[in-house]
């Protein structure tokens, strides 16, 4: 094991030109031992952190550096525009293998930045190490919301109405085909929304300024998991109606279509209650909304089919790659 | 490969039980999307983040799970106090090998409590995911200073005299003589400043609050490497004399101790460097602080020895684990 600071300091550099982008909030990037933000003022900071590791939640045989480098910071952008807030700035934790090729760090790095550059996110800081096997990223996002206007999981009352955003299950039916190994690789163009995925920013956002929401999630592990969150933090039950489900796997048969929309991950989504009496529009930022369920007083999740009849809908969560 | 949300949500539920103390600044810690937070008006947010693999920053033979607990904060604190700003939460990204025994995690939660309790410092959130190889933690400490009070590595000015907090070196000789071999297990207790060290949060906001220092680093990675830094971010050279250097490795023969001094990490002390005209105190907060050398305007660091000879400085780096 041989870990040396030259070379890291090396890929710290090439990475620091590359970011240089303006940042509004970022006083110090890049380059110090902390990186120092201003918050507009009357703001909350919104903090989230999220792995991405080699095995785990990507493989390097089916995804391009620039889509993990891609998908890395959607999943903290979808946890900001889960509360409603404005993502600010990314730190990049990221552990290398000694033998991985200088040109796979620049996609996953091109891949990032290009994201954060469209989000209006600077990558403002970070730790380079050594990886003792696989490549091993974890995403730090902040973000601002003003002051206790960020809608949270455990908000959620009695009789307010679930929504979605987008379409469920594509994902996963993605994530399907390539664990069967009938095909060893897919064209990323071609599957846009599982291997460059877009947070629902600005969905978050408009729901927040409208207050519309009473509590908000997103869909990284699953319809069922995430759901099963809100119902716990809230301290309530819900009943999804299967008939409403947007089901984006659109090409499977209609059961595996439900099957990965009730369970599959990596939709990134936003799942959000409000009350019946706010009239919630079909499209906010160009996304569809549907309304797919409602909040009990029952703790415990249900789903009732197109006949009418309710089964326990159990959060089976997201198992990546089986 | 297989991750479970399920066992993800019974370690959430563990740490965030444990995590429970009061934190002023922390309005919704473990258990939502984001955490939400609030800092004090008119200052700013330092942001730091640090991994500490198995295998490169620890060896499960030779570190307790509560020492690895506490070293991972650590390495975060040092970096909030080395701007000379306050601590205020911590976000932990754990990732376990599935065969790791539930009182290693237990006894690793413990450590790195136990020191945010005595800092104050809340774990408000975080991660947790299977690793494909080994124990994998990246911690993020967040911490605020006043508007345009952070002291930053870019600000050292020819003529300024350095300065370093406590003793360099301890912690290196520790880790030689664990890879030396000839002792398997050294005793935490013996060796408090490698196995617990602390992080000079209270020298470095009390540089700041009395505007003592102009530039300022932690010593993680050895004083050469660390000093190369605020030579290059600050556009100067460095001159070291080696006589004035307070050796920690005492039991050492001297050109040993000196070495590792000079290029050993893990000393989490703070080095700083202060106009000539600003009388800077032998102690602060209880803690020595020694003038080890100058600023000079030509690049390139130098060592001047007791005779007065003049040798390159090389920044050797801080090989974790060679």
């Amino acid at each position: 094991l041989g870990f040396v600071p030259q070379t890291e300091k090396a890929l710290i550099e090439r990475i620091r030109r590359q970011a240089q982008f303006p940042g509004r909030f970022v006083k110090t990037g890049i380059g110090d031992d902390c990186s120092v933000l201003r918050i507009p003022s009357r703001h909350e900071i919104l903090v989230t952190t999220d792995f991405s590791l080699e095995g785990i939640h990507f493989r390097r045989e089916w995804h391009l550096p620039e889509s993990v480098g891609h998908r890395c910071l959607t999943r903290g952008l979808s946890d900001i525009a889960s509360m409603g807030g404005d993502p600010i700035a990314a730190f990049l934790s990221l552990a290398l293998p000694k033998a991985l090729p200088q040109r796979w760090v620049d996609g996953f790095v091109r891949g990032l930045l290009q994201l954060a550059q469209t989000s209006k996110v600077t990558l403002a800081g970070g730790d380079i190490a050594q990886s003792p096997s696989g490549i091993l990223a974890d995403i730090v996002v902040l973000g601002s919301v003003p002051r206790g206007q960020a809608i949270l999981r455990s908000t959620a009352r009695v009789g307010d109405r679930i929504y979605v955003t987008g379409e469920l299950g594509a994902s996963a039916a993605v994530l399907d085909q390539l664990l069967s190994g009938r095909k060893k690789k897919l064209a990323p163009q071609k599957y846009p929304r599982y291997f460059f995925p877009q947070a629902r920013v600005d969905v978050g956002r408009i729901l927040r300024q409208r207050k519309l929401a009473s509590a908000m999630i997103d869909v990284s592990d699953g319809l069922s998991t995430d759901l099963s969150h809100i119902c716990d933090e809230s301290e309530v039950g819900a009943e999804i109606f299967s008939q409403a489900l947007p089901l984006g796997a659109v090409s499977q048969p209609r059961a595996a279509a439900l099957n990965f929309a009730l369970h599959g991950g990596d939709d990134y989504e936003l799942l959000f209650t409000a009350p019946a009496s706010k009239k919630i529009p079909s499209t906010v930022a160009g996304v569809r909304i549907t309304e797919i369920g409602v909040i009990n007083k029952r703790k415990g999740m249900l789903l009732m089919n197109e006949s009418g009849r309710r089964t326990k809908l159990q959060a089976k969560g997201w198992q990546h790659f089986r």
